[in-house]
């Protein structure tokens, strides 16, 4: 794993582009990346922009917490040839917490949290239950795994992080002021450039989930970053359709895609210099937007300084034009399709999709037996409907 | 579509049959099988076993119900490969009615429900609110498709049916007698053969979906039937990986993984003469299992009469077992994997898929970013001791 520096080469970096970009808002915000270790062990990076001064290098975590977990191990299905990971730990994991014991708020002196500061602009730090991590052992914890050719299984090495969008513990992502987009888009690509060099990581996935409807069990606003030791499913299958595209008509899968929804226009949502937001044509999801850069780049450290800073404006208002749709709090999945680290870099085209379960007010999309035993999506709305509702509302406001 | 009489060949081979297997409680029932319409022109179908000397002819639906849905469309996911539908007239499906509003309870003088008659034992019909229906025009309720040759699309055709299990508006799958349940095999024999034959159909699915927790909205025992004008994705990818490993290595990769499970024994639960229920070795779900005929066919109507007898069984004494785990009442998808209707039948290996997002005492697993954005599912339990104690608890009784 790399050594990381208090101050890096990074923030030196923003120090430079600041002044070269010319519209102040979508500048690159000058960041002070300071990291510490938490007492078990774990990493934690300070990613401060408010309070650039500020030196987080003197917050030490004085908790006793027991040691990490063991890693996780994943197990081969043969049958759907695909990497499935069993993470026992997570069973016990900490499970919607009143807010005035959420570990994500800062510590007070009464009351330590994952985070040693009394405050704190974006937060980074490795899972304390992770999916994936570096530990090696999985024997301890688990059954001795069988010879058996058909039984394949091996360690679930990787890593698991937790981003803190924000100090506020009742802030949204849709509510973080345009600089702090910046920065967390900033993070994002730090992490996906610290975490693609990591030993045996083959993909990497920023994403937030959102509403304890999908299961989140902390409402203070966070993300998270999954380094995988494979290329996931999903992915795989775009890639071997790309492949097959590119092989019997030419051109990029994704490139021509978004070209066509383009000449079409019908589900193109917001766009700007940079970007395209759109309703795909078979949306799966009640409410699912796709937003892709203009220009391909397999992932997000690929993205010039003036894509970023456009990102930052479009993603945030791709999120308050969904939110707006209904007046109850959105359950939403905001991903990351990033490239795999060593592989289909040519195939592969960095997107975002962003979707939400909820189908009408009061009534959300489940996946029952079509789509969780066959795959076979059922849409209760038409895609091109969807859009046009979402060009009408305001994305100007959270 | 065939045409279906009121008493058929099918009757006088269950007539016949009753008399040649020797264990009478897995012996093929006699079954009165009865066709009408309903208002609407919607077909529904009585299988009578307990009163099978009744005549549901003279039941007659006298609602007056809207004309039936226009059809739906589906559309071609060209990253993914595969169809999503879109059913509009879902949006405004039934939606949790009280007990006394239910509309698969069987009709009284002063309330009429989906089913016209009085008193019923097993009762079939065709959706109101379906997925995929017979009516072949979109046109009314939906915009035009477009011509670009990147969105491909095409009718809904297909067809989607009820079945109701009991009229008994409490009662669950895992509570019926052996013989109803050994009348619901017969029913799914039935209902896949009809299904398979109708034009443009490509893979009959047979399901229950149960509890509110995944979305259910109709609380009287039922399952459902959908008849796919495709074949569902996740077949597609389960063939595929079988015609690599019958190229690559020989066998058949169905029977190959049974042998396997077979062979460690550690996942297997329960298992007779003619069939084997296990956790598979790389489970996705907290609760989840595959329950496989020992003799490879390629859909429920290959099975023989003593498979069917035996099959009755042990599905529900793994449903039993399933739901003795909490005191809770189980949130469950029982699935089954039957081959496409035109190809790959020497490929494919019937069986059922038995899932539960229960993952602990008031805990439910969601799909989150991982699951739902790529792909890649993370449990939290081992399935080796999933299956110590699905084989350590009593599936005698409900």
């Amino acid at each position: 794993m790399p050594t990381i520096g208090c101050v890096q080469a990074f923030q030196q970096k923003a120090l430079e582009m600041s002044a070269a970009t010319p519209a102040p808002e979508e500048a690159l915000p000058r960041i002070r990346k300071t990291a510490t270790r938490l007492a078990d062990g774990r990493e934690l990076l300070y990613f401060d922009d408010r309070n650039f001064a500020a030196d987080r290098r003197n917050s030490i975590d004085r908790r006793r917490l027991p040691p990490q977990a063991a890693s996780s191990i994943r197990r081969f299905d043969r049958l759907l040839g695909e990497w499935v990971t069993i993470a026992r730990h997570r069973q016990t994991r900490t499970y919607l917490p009143p807010d005035t014991e959420c570990p994500l708020c800062p510590s007070t002196p009464s009351r330590p949290t994952e985070i040693p500061a009394e405050d704190y602009d974006v937060v980074v730090f490795e899972n304390r239950f992770p999916s994936f991590s570096s530990a090696t052992s999985p024997g301890e914890t688990t059954l001795p795994e069988e010879a058996h050719p058909f039984f394949a299984s091996d360690v679930g090495r990787g890593r698991c992080e937790v981003v803190c969008f924000t100090a506020d513990h009742s802030a949204s992502f849709s509510s973080l002021s345009l600089q702090r987009v910046r920065t967390v888009v900033e993070v994002w690509v730090d992490r996906t450039r610290e975490l693609s060099r990591l030993e045996g990581v083959e993909q990497v996935f920023c994403f937030e989930n959102r509403g304890r409807e999908i299961g989140v069990t902390l409402s203070h606003p966070h993300g998270q970053i999954y380094a995988y030791p494979f290329v996931t499913p999903r992915t795989e299958r775009m890639l071997e359709n790309a492949r097959r595209y590119h092989r019997e008509v030419g051109g990029n899968l994704f490139a021509d895609n978004l070209a066509a929804e383009l000449a079409s226009g019908r589900r193109i949502i917001a766009t700007n210099e940079h970007w395209v937001a759109f309703v795909p044509y078979a949306a799966r999801w009640p409410l699912e937007v796709h937003l892709y850069p203009r220009r391909r780049v397999p992932d997000l450290p690929e993205l010039s300084e003036a894509e970023r800073g456009a990102l930052a404006h479009l993603y945030r208002d791709v999120l308050r034009r969904m939110e707006a749709l209904y007046s109850e709090e959105l359950p939403y999945i905001a991903s990351w399709h990033q490239a795999p680290v060593r592989r289909d870099r040519d195939l592969a085209y960095l997107h975002a999709e962003i979707f939400s379960i909820r189908r009408a007010p009061g009534k959300l999309k489940y996946l029952a037996g079509s789509e969780s035993a066959m795959g076979a999506f059922v849409s209760d709305v038409l895609p091109d409907e969807v859009a046009a509702r979402l060009r009408d509302v305001d994305g100007s406001t959270p």
